[in-house]
């Protein structure tokens, strides 16, 4: 095999209560990517499209750097080179998991035209290497969602503990991505780096409300669960529109909304299609109001996660 | 109906990571209160059994206290009095839910004894009034599984919200119980009032991890899941021989060990009625090598909770 075309899904990451634990997986919008052989050796980014200010070295790009990390990981030299075009359907600083999607779909490729040395679940450490490379320390509630699709509980890092989470099937979301920019690092800066006992314990409990309700199919539960008291009430201020965009989601009956990453994107649940589809009316004529251009993007849970498109 | 007898079991609460939003209920080991209606009016503890230092007085004893709080809640007054026979088999100061027992005991008896006008949801309110009068605040982690059964999360208090977790049937608990005292209040006051974003990030990825794991009965996610970062480091210091306990649960096949409540008792999950047996036998050499009295319970989880004995 000397050409492959891998499509790597956006995500939404925090998920509400479980910040920097739980992230899951959309359809239809996400990175592509083809990777192709090349007589001369190393990793070339030969083309980006839908995006401006990504770096074509290779060291430099998430997706090259996860590549290389691959590659380090096999015992035999490769016997040719590699070419990168990649085409982003989700711009970087989205909190769409953007650089997670490249990275993910760079290494599935990588695994494809090598004949599938590793698993998915093993693919997840070279992923997370692009990860690491842009945002200082490696996280994975991007790129396990990415990659495995589903709902996805990162446990714990040392070692590495990924957990698929049971979900309902009519489980839908939107997400509205207001076109302004916030840097992940400057986002991660405006949290405390303590938070009280209180808080806390309100956050794990809505956590395990949240894993329950979603294994048991409780609407309710889910609903309840939904609420972030330590990176929302802090980071909301970046985003214009939040509050107006999450009331009017949780009016039009979804069981919560909050940020999606980092931000600036904004997600809602819903129960079923109708109401996602409503939600994401409201996001459209609010944010066009007030002149600020934003993608809506409405989807099911995707179970299926990175795939390759031929 | 002029006279009732209760038994509510006791209670393992936090369990590792769900520091004070979980718990369960064991068998066979609780307390037992028989009511009576009496000619004189008002509430009155005629004898508490197994247990000294506890109050007699009415407005003192959390038996009486959750009784009261009941009477109050109807709408008409009783036309008797009540009198409270108390047995105890959990000393107060155990860490496995004393007074919770007595609270429950008490208005589950006093709902009988009234027909029933509550739901065991109900109840809780009256219960917790009980906890409250004796630890400052109302909790719930161990009310809730006593009078509920089962294994419980305690997602939020306001509005009270109470889910019962699915767990696996094979769940076995072993408890062992120093006879030292340790007094909530002041194992309340060791906890620092702040903790790391870092530590908090840990523990909620454990509370999702433990309540997934209990709801696919996937031994090996619960076992990797039962943590503390927070508690059972410091509280643990107050527990002779905490370490070795814990240490030797777990070389005997033990999903995890940690502090029940807020100590002295420390419990050991296991996968099987033979582990937790001899995580039993291993608990009685080691306190009894130390000449340190200590009571043993090996139970599964109680998926009743408190019932009409007579």
């Amino acid at each position: 095999m000397n050409e492959i075309k891998v499509f790597a899904p956006a995500t939404v990451s925090n998920v509400a209560c479980g910040f920097d634990v739980m992230g899951f997986a959309l359809h239809g919008v996400g990175d592509e990517i083809t990777v192709k052989r090349t007589p001369e050796q190393g990793l070339q980014v030969v083309a980006i499209h839908g995006a401006e200010n990504l770096p074509m070295e290779a060291d430099k790009n998430v997706a090259t750097i996860a590549a290389q990390a691959f590659l380090d990981s096999l015992d035999e030299k490769p016997t040719s080179g590699f070419s990168f075009e990649i085409t982003k359907k989700v711009k970087a600083g989205s909190g769409l998991g953007s650089s997670g999607s490249s990275s993910v779909a760079s290494v599935v490729a990588m695994n494809e035209l090598f004949g599938k040395p590793y698993s998915k679940e093993e693919l997840l450490l070279f992923a997370m290497a692009g990860e690491a490379a842009i945002s200082g320390q490696p996280h994975a509630d991007n790129v396990a969602p990415c990659l495995l699709g589903g709902f996805v509980l990162v446990r714990d890092y040392h070692p590495l503990d990924v957990i698929q989470l049971d979900y309902p099937d009519s489980l839908y979301c939107t997400v509205v991505h207001p076109q302004i920019e916030i840097k992940t690092s400057d986002s991660r800066k405006m949290l405390k780096q303590q938070i009280s006992l209180r808080k806390a314990i309100t956050q794990w409990g809505n956590v395990g409300g949240l894993v329950s309700g979603l294994a048991k199919g409780d609407y309710e539960l889910i609903s309840r669960s939904l609420k972030d008291v330590v990176a929302e009430p802090v980071r909301s201020m970046l985003i214009p529109l939040f509050h107006e965009a999450k009331q009017g989601a949780i009016d039009l009956g979804a069981l919560g909304a909050s940020i999606s990453g980092s931000g600036p994107s904004i997600f809602a649940l819903s129960s079923s299609k109708e109401i996602a589809e409503s939600i994401g009316n409201h996001f459209t004529s609010l944010y066009k109001e007030a002149s600020i251009d934003a993608l809506i993007y409405v989807s099911q849970v995707n179970p299926k996660g990175a795939e390759v498109i031929s």
